[in-house]
């Protein structure tokens, strides 16, 4: 809490400073703090107090700051568009080169090229490279700021560049062996270097079974090869080898974190990345799905209206309709959740699809049975009649192994039909098995009619 | 994919070494592997290959391995088990303390007393402190292996303390500065330290604007630090700036991992965490919730019920129920995940409990007319009858706007009562919105019972 207020002080200041034109007071605690906090207050002023930043501090000045800030946030856009382009277009230079394309990748071709127009060629050449790389891909999340040395070399002489490059690069804690034609050969930490000495080759301790990813892997898979080996970065190749950048782990919280809000969004059906307070902005985002199910759920009702002379006959059928397409849903939910999770875990190799189905269909079968024994002896009692006991607690059973069947098919086929399993969303499951469980529970009942009005 | 037949050439050849005693050739080629990997072939071992391996490593390279295998994996308590107590506990002792911690509290007391009072006294009382923490707070996932230095030395000689720590330190990449008190007075990284003069003073050098954790802050609040500050380290400290440990990124990418898998079980009313492919196991596990949300669907049944002379009479009324159920229940799960979101995401100060439910009905109140309109438009030709759309229109704007309002409201009632809202379960409010629709269905039909019958 008090860091908080402390962190506020500072900020009424650094305005003051700002509004009475004392540049160097101005720089000198903007600069004290941490990056973080410098984009903090940034993000705090008016568009003029901003224009004013602009001639406080340099173009790389900035750059550390802007490296920071989410590359999601909707405002980066305006940001650059107010900057005199010349500035922008250096600032863009000074950023890692991941977090600048991140940034270039927002604005429209025209803008990109002007950009990049007005850098020098060799940082514009760095930056196209990483712009065509496909979203998702390790490539698209990689930085080319790494340090690689050759092997042959001292420890020393190993140091003297790192020093010279410690400025540059995005991570001086893995150095990165490579040869003549930058293929990588080894990596050696920085741990390994500070503890050895100075007068060891670089080739005597560098580690030649270098963990690597691929330039167009998934950066899911990169994700799951950061969590398995716990680095904090990573070498990016192309598939000869050749050494083109590297990701860190503060890229690999964000993707972590997007891969978590995307499934949680499948579930849902609803994304929940774009959390906006404008009712009319939110709606318009959730009512696809809702109408898209609303036809969905038509045909439910329209199945139910064949069965309307039934229900006519038996009212008494309309009082279970909702308590079983909705236990059904419960469990297809449930079934959907676990499928998604299992995909997700299970090395390629383990996914044995007729197993996986087979187990959810079992699982099914044995919550079926026992929910649909426990609604037999409650609608038993209740009504006095064991036998529509007996209609509700089979179509219960039938309607949640059903519903298990369709949880667990469906991410599973989207899975093997190349889609991300996790867009199977849970509102969809629930209103295909209303469907199901109906058809289901009809069914059952028009069989058994004329036992239980008896 | 011929990394993977790499990999599994070496465990091929590891086992033949273990098979035929070669412990020399075992030791070099298994000590070369990647410790995950180690950690990957020692889990593929029987029960007798694995008591070899105890005679053919130390404690602190078996340590070393120990440190990367997932502490929830179950099998680490049998690995315990079948060591020589001894060897168990020093090999305990060599782990970084956090892990140590980590697989002791899946122990009972009567063991973990047992192997403490194998070690020496000082890494037994390091362990018994944070054996001490409560879950989920910052001071259950540090360690206590950081380098702190005092501020009054050279670049030259922190070096030095550096190069002596590296072997036993977590992370060597901060540097903390203590007073005395072991008070923390400011950090340093080793990038500064490297790019430094060897002459420049630790006190010139350091930040003194320390980014710190409490001991006992919420491990989520520690991870939105990390992911605000892109550290891969941060210090935590008691609340008189003793600095008691440190908490790495590793552990808080379990963090991050654990807390979207909470939330993700929440949504979908079933513990992904625990993915068995035991039928029954995972029945056992899913019952619960179903069995629960079984009774609370019972009510929706007794309700209906009591308009079962209304469904007599108009039996068409049973036509729109899973409909009706089903889209506002769609609805309440869209609202739910969006409010979970929102207050994972919000800072404490921007929790305006009023504007956020009422942004939420704003958005139901539209949604639920779009909705409303849409299907009082499909059953008004469908049915050639448009008070009967009237009615099945008005009780889903209805039903949706209730949904809505369940779906916002609960989860932030259970986030003011100091519970995680994440628990309020997609499955319960479904559920429970099935009620609400069918109450307001019903209510609705009943008044209009006599026009739309005519």
């Amino acid at each position: 809490m008090d860091e908080n207020q402390e962190l506020e002080e500072q900020f009424a200041f650094l305005l003051k400073d700002l509004q009475e034109n004392n540049i160097q007071e101005f720089r000198e605690r903007f600069l004290e703090m941490h990056i973080y906090e410098q984009g903090q207050f940034y993000q705090s002023l008016t568009d003029e107090e901003r224009l004013v930043v602009y001639t406080y501090l340099s173009p790389k000045e900035l750059a550390d700051m802007f490296d920071v800030i989410e590359e999601d946030n909707e405002n980066m856009k305006d940001y650059l568009a107010e900057m005199r382009p010349s500035y922008a277009a250096e600032m863009l230079s000074e950023m890692y080169t991941d977090n600048a394309v991140d940034l270039l990748n927002t604005l429209d071709k025209k803008q990109i090229a002007k950009y990049l127009s007005l850098m020098d060629a060799e940082d514009a050449s760095e930056i196209k490279d990483l712009l065509h790389y496909e979203d998702d891909t390790a490539g698209s999340i990689m930085t080319t700021e790494y340090v690689s040395i050759v092997a042959n070399q001292t420890v020393r002489s190993a140091m003297y560049v790192l020093k010279h490059e410690a400025d540059v690069a995005e991570t001086i804690y893995y150095i990165y062996v490579v040869n003549q034609e930058n293929q990588l050969l080894g990596v050696i930490s920085l741990r390994d270097l500070i503890v050895n000495e100075d007068d060891t080759m670089i080739s005597d301790l560098m580690s030649e079974r270098v963990i690597s990813v691929h330039v167009g892997d998934d950066q899911e898979d990169v994700a799951q090869t950061f969590r398995d080996y716990d680095f904090l970065a990573l070498p990016v190749t192309d598939y000869d080898d050749h050494l083109l950048g590297i990701v860190t782990v503060d890229d690999i919280i964000d993707v972590i974190d997007d891969e978590a809000a995307s499934d949680y969004s499948g579930l849902a059906g609803v994304n929940i990345e774009e959390v906006s307070e404008n009712p009319l902005k939110a709606a318009s985002r959730r009512l696809p799905w809702l109408i898209t199910l609303l036809f969905l759920g038509m045909s439910t009702a329209t199945l139910i209206s064949h069965y309307e002379s039934l229900v006519s006959e038996a009212s008494i059928l309309a009082v279970f309709i909702s308590l079983i397409t909705g236990t059904a849903g419960n469990a297809g939910t449930q079934s959907l959740a676990v499928a998604v999770r299992r995909l997700a875990l299970a090395d390629e190799k383990d996914n044995n699809f007729a197993r996986l189905i087979f187990s959810e269909v079992l699982t099914g079968l044995v919550t079926g049975l026992v929910t649909g024994i426990t609604i037999f002896i409650i609608v038993g009692f209740w009504q006095g009649n064991f036998i529509l006991g007996f209609v509700i607690g089979m179509a219960m059973l039938c309607a949640i192994t059903v519903a298990n069947l369709a949880g667990s098919l469906i991410p599973m086929l989207m899975d093997k039909l190349g889609f991300d399993p996790a867009v199977a969303s849970g509102p969809f499951i629930t209103t295909l098995s209303d469907l199901t469980s109906v058809l289901i529970y009809f069914s059952i009942a028009s069989m058994f009619m004329s036992y239980f009005l008896a």
